[in-house]
């Protein structure tokens, strides 16, 4: 890129003014590894910072086959025509393994991927979930800038994926289906505990009696477990993103937490609490490259953690001695 | 103390020859936050790992009413009557805050604490859960190798308490009772992820239905959950502490999971994980420690944390500043 390009102050100017083909090279900027990009980046950021945290920021999951794309398709599709602006983007940190990526495909979300007031970009591929995460944070707050007020964080599920989009989010929505037959798909562990909503999709044809037996059986379930906040009690719900029967209510339901939690105080505080975390996420990510970066730490840490996993090194003393490497 | 009594190798004989005395003084000594008995306690654990880990290692947790000191009173009478020696320690983060401890009323565990096979230990109070959680793991690392072969780790259930216990123990209990009428007691959110099995108390005289009831509803809750691992499948029990009806069932589920987990491996790989996790949350400790110590890096940390909290620096930028002023 040109040194005009990578100016943050003509970038963010772009940005603000919607420009897509500015925001698209920005997000690309943000995602770079070199360290000049990465300084540039940090500085477009902040000076983008007062036009950010205006957009409903929704994550969503689903297991394969619950139909991630074509939801998004059709409430992407639904809110674009009810005069909103979308964005989609994702955290898979499978992508940076496998080169490509979940969003790739555009045919995923055919609808969408047409509509000039919708934004689709794939998940970045930086090696690290806590890398991936902290590259779509700060798309995030690029396409709020940019004039988005939808921003919808996808993932697919791999290792701590959805504990990353829910820390991003205000409202993280799991995607699930009736299993076949009398087989009930089961949750899976840790994001019962995340879920805001449970939406049980494919609730269509001779399909529907099957999904509201799901859905029955998630609330009996959700019943007995304490909820996160006195303000919201997690609804369980069907719908159809194939007939896009049940989409308006799966986004009413979104709208009347973000109205909620916004006059409780809540959601101005959970933003405040994921901002915090982030930062020490990052502060761990930074000590943890120092490690991978020494050959010296490096190879320390990785004797210790293996003489640790043996059982014939105490942690308290692998610590010790790493810590003094690194002068901590 | 002495020289002598600090001398790791006198006081690791005397823990391997099972003296009371000695292991009491040595956790004093594993407790101590003064630099030179740290060292001596690294030693000390150090030297003594080899003995360890032939123990049972069983967390567990409830809420308060749910009966855990009668629960534990009961199950350890139970266990040493057949033989074994248990060892009861806990993690308590805010005894350090309140300065006594959960455990330090010895009425509390009427029977269990006068049991000569029996060794009861409260939550040291050093601040941090973090702290407190690593104090519990060495402590549980001296009972075994004086030879106690269960170690039961109770919790309160302060903030993240439960998953510090989870990640010390190979199984982790919660226990239950039924609410009064026809209210059922929530699980606390993110409990039924760590829980191995769970234990509803008070099923006696007239509650018995009732317990029954939430019993029932407990398991059709968890049958829509993925089980953690193949070999296991969460129980949901009824007992009492009060007539001691069902703590043999309890205790036998606990020795069923003990030997099938061991039979397919996951045991120890759960404990080779706990042990490398454990590493990790050290050195982050270490790496608080540093932030905490350093009056310019704490500074710095305030300043960053509220900026970010209010949202006028971006977290990347802030962990720029800080790690520049670590070296990292």
């Amino acid at each position: 890129m040109s040194a005009r390009r990578l100016d943050p102050a003509s970038l963010a100017a772009g940005i603000r003014a919607g420009d897509r083909a500015v925001l698209a090279r920005a997000i690309t900027l943000i995602e770079s590894t070199r360290a000049d990009h990465r300084q540039t980046a940090h500085r477009l950021v902040q000076e983008l910072l007062p036009a950010t945290g205006k957009a409903v920021r929704l994550g969503i999951t689903g297991a394969p086959g619950a139909g991630k794309s074509t939801t998004i398709d059709a409430l992407g599709t639904h809110l674009t025509r009810s005069g909103h602006k979308v964005a989609v983007l994702a955290v898979d940190p499978s992508s940076s393994r496998t080169g490509g990526s979940i969003l790739g495909d555009k045919t995923r979300m055919a609808r969408l991927s047409l509509d000039p007031d919708a934004f689709i970009r794939p998940s970045p591929s930086s090696g690290t979930l806590g890398g991936v995460a902290a590259k779509t944070r700060e798309t995030m707050l690029l396409c709020e800038a940019a004039g988005y007020d939808v921003i919808i964080v996808e993932t697919v599920g791999v290792g701590q994926s959805e504990t990353a989009v829910a820390d991003m989010t205000d409202f993280f929505l799991v995607l699930m289906v009736a299993g076949s037959g009398d087989e009930l798909q089961g949750i899976k562990k840790g994001i019962v505990e995340l879920a805001d909503m449970i939406a049980v999709n494919k609730a269509d044809g001779d399909n529907i009696a099957r999904a509201n037996v799901a859905a029955a059986d998630f609330r009996s379930a959700l019943h007995i477990l304490q909820p996160r906040s006195p303000t919201w009690m997690v609804p369980v719900i069907t719908y159809s993103a194939l007939t896009g029967a049940g989409i308006d209510t799966l986004w009413n339901h979104v709208a009347d937490y973000q109205r909620k939690m916004t006059a409780s105080g809540e959601l101005t505080a959970r933003r405040r609490d994921q901002q915090v975390k982030w930062m020490w996420t990052l502060l761990e990510e930074r000590l943890a490259a120092r490690l991978r970066g020494d050959p010296t730490v490096r190879g320390k840490v990785r004797q210790a953690e293996s003489a640790v996993a043996a059982g014939t090194l105490a942690p308290t003393l692998a610590v010790e001695e790493i810590a003094s490497l690194l002068g901590l």
